[in-house]
């Protein structure tokens, strides 16, 4: 089976922006990608084409994919939507992986694309709660932050996680956003403000909930036959993992982590050989400051019910020995559906490839990427190696 | 790279079921798929699962492709809901291929299910608009049956293809529907039936037109190592091709044939190493009667313009030379929108394994199926061999 790698990824500000189309946010993420491209590419090299969205607010709910890869002037190759919710464009970039190592495809774009925020506060909670499950959750009128407040509560209770330690999740993500030219609230927050910010789902303040966001992101895949054309410095998909639960959260064993994470980084990590004390930095799904604790006990950065003391010890700082989300993640980068699983592969592209500006790390190798559907009813994880790093 | 086999495929009853769910339906189709399986198979066995669905009418808009696979017992097995319109589970089963030889599944279950029926007759136009160019045809109040009707005028115009010839394909499809237990339609039409049936956008007439229907249909797809576990008779998937295109109809060069068609198809025969002349029968997407007459010209039945005398000639009669849509087609089978590729596929596996009933072809040995999503934004083509035949 053929390796696939990473050669370029990019993405659109993340925002509220009344004067694009989901066309225009697309184009410009893909204009992005070719050009973070280090040998350049040419279009017409693309034989293949993943777009996860969950309808662009309904603006185009069937042929989406198509829709938008035309708008870039790539009508004729072949486009699959894809969609698992919020990661979308996770399993974009995965479906984007198989193709390359099925030799049906060679240079493949994955991305997502969603437009949130020129909506009516009820549209908006319609197009959100589309994804959880319908009959017990959504029509008897549970929102994702009440699904995401009581797996909160389950984690105070079981582990004796606090308020603080969540909120130290948002003082993190906003302080990262803050050095993110493209994020969405890209300013810095206190404890305090986290804390003492208005309840939107108790245990769950203001600022422990992710944004609503318009936004694109695109990432190229392509197949070791042809990765020398495009980089001298190749990034590999080294660990591909994902798996599906029950869609209802009250259909599940437990409230406190997210089974299918777990078994998506396990995947990830058999596959490339790879266990969580290799890596350098990871994108998680922090959807609400829970979701980013119950992130580091799934993909295994900390035992089961550690999580609040872990983001306490300041372990996942920018300089900490594990930085999460050095992107501002979901929190302060912003949560556009359908294109974050692939903002979160931007990146990690752009932490392997130097090019992360203020947010840098220092010469990353190894970086994991996870992203969530729903409360968990899918969740798909990737881990990426720069190859030159990694073979000294 | 390992090919991939076709091991077991099932359809749910195609019709109006006010009493059925979108979850029993598929039940339905994945349990008539498992006992289709000649050695019998563990459900354990499913690696993968890709589901094409426009959303059930939206009772299951986000991760619906989960929300059916945990109903079958599946929750933990990776499943990506896929969408490309009509064409939505032919891509599933393109997805299943592609997730085999990439060599990260060995048994996938692709396939989709719509709920089409229990709305208001606006709600099923919205369902159906959706997968329409939105800007300039939906909200401008084209529907799809206007939009084919523009084709068949175009056909008309160019080729002198006339109303009776398309009025042919309804009472071919009709006479083979009435053959078929699943059918929603199951029952013979006249050529006068259809000639003088009420006009729904000139020049097609309501028997010009699919109806709108609830169904599911699942196909389960193997890797090359594990295909004797469950078959002796393996049928291959020979060829597999898919394009995109402009999403509206007004943005083509041409309305008298689908391009994305013609890419697909000649991808398939490559990958297979086949031509038209090489088959012994297909499943095309005949949800106008123009389009089954596109079609044979599209996948190269006959040449450009003369698909009216084709079908005229009793060439895809049953027992005509090149037989198309025994299945009865979307015409007189139905057209449940996410079900229908995975649907034709059901006919190839049934024909070639000699489980067609009264419909059954002598000893066929090659198959195709042809898939549409809207108006041709996409379009998939899938050619099926079974190997003993053709070793012979």
């Amino acid at each position: 089976m053929t390796d696939a790698y990473l050669v370029g990824a990019g993405q659109s500000d993340y925002g509220s922006f009344p004067d694009e189309s989901y066309r225009s946010l697309f184009a410009t993420a893909y204009e992005n990608t070719l050009d973070a491209v280090p040998e350049g590419i040419d279009p017409d090299r693309i034989d293949e084409a993943f777009v996860g969205t969950l309808g662009v607010g309904g603006r185009q709910l069937g042929l989406s994919g198509p829709a938008v890869t035309e708008h870039v002037g790539l009508h004729g190759v072949p486009t699959t939507r894809v969609e698992n919710a919020c990661a979308a464009s996770g399993y974009a970039v995965r479906q984007a992986v198989q193709a390359v190592k099925s030799g049906m495809a060679d240079v493949v774009l994955a991305g997502g694309v969603e437009i949130m925020t020129d909506a009516s506060g009820d549209a908006v909670r319609y197009w959100l709660g589309v994804s959880g499950e319908t009959e017990w959750e959504r029509l008897s009128g549970t929102t994702f932050s009440g699904v995401y407040a009581q797996m909160a509560s389950a984690h105070m209770r079981e582990h004796g996680t606090t308020k603080e330690q969540l909120s130290h999740v948002a003082v993190k993500n906003h302080s990262n956003g803050a050095k993110n030219p493209h994020a969405q609230l890209g300013f810095e927050c206190t404890l305090e403000d986290a804390m003492n910010a208005p309840t939107v789902a108790d245990p769950l303040t203001l600022y422990h909930c992710c944004p609503t966001t318009d936004g694109a992101a695109t990432a190229l895949i392509v197949s070791e036959d042809v990765v020398d054309e495009f980089t001298d410095d190749p990034i590999r998909v080294a660990g591909v993992g994902a798996s599906s639960d029950r869609v209802g959260l009250f259909q599940r064993d437990t409230y406190s982590g997210v089974p299918a994470s777990k078994r998506a980084a396990d995947e990830a990590y058999e596959m490339a050989d790879r266990s969580a004390a290799d890596l350098d930095f990871a994108e998680v799904h922090d959807c609400f400051a829970i979701a980013e604790l119950m992130a580091y006990e799934d993909i295994g950065l900390c035992e089961r019910g550690e999580a609040g003391e872990y983001i306490e010890s300041g372990a996942t700082k920018m300089d900490g020995e594990m930085p999460v989300n050095t992107s501002g993640g979901l929190k302060s980068k912003g949560h556009p559906i359908g294109a974050t699983g692939a903002g979160q592969v931007v990146e990690a592209y752009k932490q392997l490839s130097g090019q992360a500006g203020d947010r840098q790390l220092d010469d990353p190798a190894v970086g994991l990427t996870h992203n969530v559907g729903g409360s968990g009813g899918a969740a798909v994880v990737h881990v990426f190696e720069r190859e030159q790093e990694v073979e000294q």
